[in-house]
């Protein structure tokens, strides 16, 4: 299967990469440093991603910007953070991508717990991991061709401790168990649903 | 109660605001034909709207502009039509409108059961709703002085016959459950909530 990881120079990104190379043909995609560059705020930028990677199979976004900090300084300008990034961002990954995913292929995108369970400084994240997660339920019944499209919902990840203050009494989720998740939605046959990996 | 009503010139806007009429001060707000004008996908109009009403009691949102329409024609552009209104519009009202509000007032925003229930056409609004209602649950555990926060969110309701046919088998929304659901947010207790008033 030929996947495209697009964050794959994040913690989750290269995890999941390592992951799934041994079986796959992997193209990693980031800002830098990775096979091809790519800005998913910019709807210029994807288009040229999927025209240099060509028809694939699955894509697994990991890629989520959004701000955070005290809800004093959180205003029009800061929330587009989120709103450019982990949500138009990836919801462009979809629209632009349905046109050179193949049959049968798969969408796979990154949402989080504070969608429904609210953290301090989270707001922005709250905001676009549900509309992240309302855009996937919805996708799922228009894509054609048997496309399918999932998102995977981690709480605080291991491999992230400077945000443990931030999620009191949250077990993080292991490395291992958000691979199964993906595994899930990108193997799985499901579709538009929000896979939580704990 | 000195109630904002945001979107009063529509068909539930005008219905709550004759509801409430009897036993609070009432502002009514929109675009253009109500006590003050306000285009939510400005924030300087937005700014201007709460300068003019002063301080308040209430806020409610019917406000809620998306696109709809085909999938094949849903992309970044007209993507925005959700973003900037039912979502960032709405967002703003609070980011806003928490400077003005009285203490132990309360915001309610509109969204509605596409959120977790799509339909063809509406992948637009699903994303849109998800978010106001992720934000909701957000800022409910963020704002001070005793201010609540929460969202009424509806199927398709009895007096817009024309959107029958997308929501089929959905039972409408009567125009009595609707004011109930926002009679509910705005004198209730509760704060974070995603009210479905059937």
């Amino acid at each position: 299967m030929k996947i495209i990881i697009v964050g794959a120079s994040g913690t989750m990104g290269k995890y999941l990469a390592e992951a799934f190379k041994r079986e796959h043909e992997i193209i990693t995609a980031a800002t830098k440093g990775c096979d091809v560059d790519v800005d998913i705020t910019s709807t210029t930028s994807i288009e040229n991603m999927y025209r240099k990677t060509g028809p694939f199979d699955a894509l697994i976004s990991t890629a989520g910007p959004t701000y955070v900090g005290p809800w004093k300084n959180l205003t029009d300008k800061t929330f587009r953070a989120g709103v450019e990034g982990k949500m138009m961002g990836q919801i462009n990954l979809v629209l632009i991508g349905q046109h050179y995913i193949n049959p049968k292929g798969s969408f796979t995108l990154i949402t989080g717990a504070l969608s429904h369970d609210p953290q301090k400084n989270f707001a922005n994240a709250s905001a676009a991991n549900c509309a992240v997660e309302g855009f996937v339920r919805a996708a799922a019944i228009e894509l054609e061709n048997g496309i399918r499209i999932n998102a995977v919902s981690p709480t605080v990840i291991e491999n992230s401790p400077q945000y443990f203050p931030y999620f009191p009494g949250d077990i993080p989720v292991t490395m291992q168990q958000l691979e199964y998740g993906f595994r899930k939605a990108v193997f799985g046959a499901n579709t538009g649903q929000v896979i939580k990996p704990y």
